[in-house]
């Protein structure tokens, strides 16, 4: 029988991003990501495919969310609008104890080509649910994927931002005012 | 010395492409490519790091196409009719006689997460690349990467028309509607 270990996936989740900082991704073994969280590699397993998918943990839950909150927004909200509260059905879990986590996370995708190609990929799959939300919602294409598209430019647009530790704006304000910002843009590409 | 080998390049894609449809992208090995394309190994690792690369042989040059259309776009373009000037550059080389290729190549990529991943980061790149450029333009932000990403976003639907083997019209053509549509659909966003 397996034992329940409390928080064992943040628990996982934190020893490897700790590790991939100290002693880089491609060093990192599974073993020592479970040695260093106090579990086994039985647990990642149950929890984790690989050590990379650690870093990707939030995918599924992140589609998920994006999902919902556009198929059940207001059916008078423009695309636009069901867009943004799904932004922000994200953005509000982005607490501000997490920055620091997010900048080395950040850090740690950015300087490996494999998972950058996996962050690009998970990126594709948010503006995929999204659109897939909105054909739900009746919008025709192009501008189901449009929309998805410029509502993912603006959360990567402020996560950057965010993810600045001297930034003191919520990652929620930083999302509505890029994605203002590239409404206004897009009206005037002429 | 290495021997010089015609249409090495040309023939070890070719080679691959068949191979990965016939038996599957992870059954095939870069032995067998070399073999099916009548060159050596050695003679692959001139051309490609590896298996994979063979099928992302061309973002290289589809950046700096796109790159150096853009810069040298007339001055009196906007943002959008510079990005179009680019893509034409590229959609041209797409000749008919490579739509077949094409839509076996978008096959093999749709069954691999591996390769879509691959793909992912390709599509982020060339987006880059025209941000990049439309920057040295003295585009500011966010129109630069809007337009960029516009661009690529019509690119890639483009893509999927063409490469049904159905579809009569070039790839030029294509692109170029469909950019027309997302402009058109970015102007009525709200």
């Amino acid at each position: 029988m397996a034992r329940w270990e409390p928080n064992a996936r943040q628990r996982l989740v934190r020893a490897a991003l700790d590790l991939f900082t100290e002693q880089g991704y491609d060093a990192t073994t599974v073993n020592e990501i479970a040695d260093r969280a106090g579990l086994t590699k039985t647990t990642f397993f149950r929890h984790f495919s690989d050590k990379r998918e650690v870093l990707f943990a939030g995918q599924d839950i992140h589609s998920r969310l994006l999902f919902d909150a556009i198929t059940t927004a207001p059916s008078s909200a423009t695309p636009l609008e069901a867009v943004s509260a799904a932004l922000d059905a994200i953005t509000i879990t982005f607490t501000d104890d997490r920055r620091e986590f997010s900048a080395r996370l950040r850090l740690v995708i950015a300087g490996n080509s494999e998972l950058q190609e996996r962050a690009a990929f998970k990126r594709g799959g948010l503006a995929g649910a999204m659109t897939d939300a909105l054909h739900k919602r009746g919008v025709p294409e192009p501008t189901a994927s449009l929309a998805a598209e410029l509502g993912i430019h603006a959360f990567y647009r402020a996560f950057d931002q965010w993810a600045d530790p001297t930034n003191q704006q919520t990652f929620t304000e930083l999302t509505r005012h890029a994605l203002d910002e590239l409404r206004a843009a897009a009206a005037t590409l002429g």
